[in-house]
């Protein structure tokens, strides 16, 4: 066990419950040998899977106690000032105090968030955090960010996610110099706005793996590893992405179930759609970093079931094995060194 | 022919060329007895079409002959100052002159709507110009807007990018009171910046039908009819759509051919996957608007094949039928007589 990691999990957020995070526990502890999980949640809730559990894995999975709860749609500020008691906080709490090396919650994102940097603060160099996920592409994924955490973003912003994509890209994904490619409306260098022309000189002077302004359809075509952009239109291009892909998916089910006849048509397809689906299937990538804190935190979607958030322990785990934010330290650090006077 | 209506064509823009937009033509005024095309082109275009079709269309065909053509990547200021007998150019001078009702471009987009600002000029009340189009729906289409005019916007002109957008749902999509939905992060009053909380309190008081802040996935699920947003993000959502469907199209496409077996389960499965293609086929609805002119611009896709450009043909047609800028025109003399104290 002396090279076990131990992973905090907020048993009580998103959408499915306390369920959901038990059977990623459990899935977790079979597949992973070299992984302790900790239970942050309500007695009642870690009673009955202690009794269920915990003769199994024996002090590979534990428990901790926390009497609150912090609700979806809960005000981040005041999840931070008033619950400091939630599975939430104290999750990010172990963090802290070096009990857990990560955390993954499928919480509230703003209060998640809030709550990381208050208690973890961020890292040197870096002035806001963000939220980072890989997005699927023909040849794979690539890394996007800021997803949501900071609706305006200067230059300098923008910078630091460039440099932060490029460490998770290298850490995660295996990618010796990641491409970088800052969203616009256009390729051409005149295109966008002052904030985005300038973030595209200082990225370019940054030493970082450049490739320039890439639009909203190039996310998917493989050429680039790290797609930059502020919090407001990454937002809203994820959730357009989850949207018309829930649309595409509902409207292929309709066509094949219109007739009886179709359901016959569709059983002959059933392994290509199945192909199909599990190459599209969200759970394969869930679990958004949010990057630029002192620690490790891990956010799972919020209608995450068992498989997916397992997902986003494993990207917890993944992260920590690899020292992300000690990675993501080094290269601001090198950057300011080496771009003093950009 | 006295209800008939004049639209003039672009002959030389976009991808496929003049070949593309002869067919549409075609197919126009074989559909539709009350239109009549004028094809603007270099003359050694439009003599061959002139003799392939003038003779079974007698007047309702007419040619204009321009002897310059805008590059796809060419500047639009560059465009606008010197090829002042461009294909693109002498279409939007004929709207101008009231030769034409309205014209249709596949060519430059930049180009299209500096060119249209400086000669046809904004309605009163108008501000900044926007790009708009029907996005498909599980239940059928939402205008949005602003597709990429304007990368930075303020709350005024979202407002009056929400009237606009109603005026086209209404006119267009025979939509009664179309609910106007204000594209943002989130749907918590709290949520986005001062811009979208702004708009929101303009567009909430302007007497459109405001439904509030809506998130990049409600853009597909039928409850809203008018999406309004910056051109910067809405650029970026519209092209993120276009990545992602080609990219699911092309992995069913490796799916069902990957094997001999998997090629004859795709046979079975034919009638379901052509009624699929067919519910997401962009040609359907291709023929963006630029609304907020005086005077009728319909941009189609760079790529729009003969089919794809007969519906931005069909979009023209409908716009000077419905006399769309006029009835913008009356949306925000309305709207400034009731909203002076805003």
């Amino acid at each position: 066990m002396t090279d076990a990691l131990t992973i905090a999990l907020d048993a009580m957020g998103g959408d499915l419950g306390p369920e959901a995070v038990l059977g990623a526990a459990v899935a977790t502890l079979e597949r992973d040998p070299h992984a302790r999980l900790l239970l942050v949640g309500r007695e009642e809730v870690l009673s009955g899977a202690r009794e269920r559990h915990a003769g199994r894995f024996g002090d590979r999975l534990g428990f901790v106690a926390a009497s609150e709860v912090v609700a979806m749609d809960e005000s981040p500020r005041e999840a931070l000032r008033r619950k400091k008691d939630s599975s939430l906080r104290v999750a990010v709490d172990l963090v802290k105090r070096g009990e857990a090396a990560a955390c993954v919650s499928a919480g509230n994102t703003g209060a998640l968030m809030a709550t990381a940097k208050f208690v973890l603060k961020t890292l040197p160099g870096v002035d806001r955090p963000a939220i980072l996920a890989p997005v699927p592409t023909v040849t794979g994924f690539t890394w996007m960010l800021d997803l949501g955490a900071n609706v305006t973003c200067d230059a300098e912003n923008l910078l630091q996610f460039a440099a932060m994509g490029s460490v998770v890209a290298a850490d995660l994904g295996g990618i010796e110099a990641p491409r970088v490619g800052l969203l616009n409306v256009g390729e051409e260098d005149i295109k966008g706005n002052d904030t985005v022309r300038e973030a595209a000189r200082l990225i370019g002077a940054s030493g970082l793996n450049y490739i320039g302004f890439v639009e909203g359809n190039d996310i998917f075509g493989g050429e680039v590893d790290v797609v930059v952009t502020d919090g407001f239109t990454g937002n809203i291009a994820l959730k357009t992405m989850e949207g018309l892909a829930r649309m595409i998916a509902g409207q292929l089910r309709e066509e094949f179930s219109c007739t009886g006849l179709r359901r016959l048509q569709a059983l002959a397809a059933l392994p290509a759609l199945r192909a199909l689906r599990q190459r599209l299937d969200p759970r394969r990538y869930n679990g958004a970093s949010l990057v630029g804190l002192n620690g490790i935190v891990v956010k799972s979607h919020g209608s995450a079931d068992a498989t997916a958030f397992a997902n986003a322990i494993r990207v917890a785990l993944e992260e920590a094995r690899k020292g992300v934010p000690v990675h993501i330290s080094r290269m601001l650090e090198n950057q300011k060194t080496s771009c003093t006077h950009v």
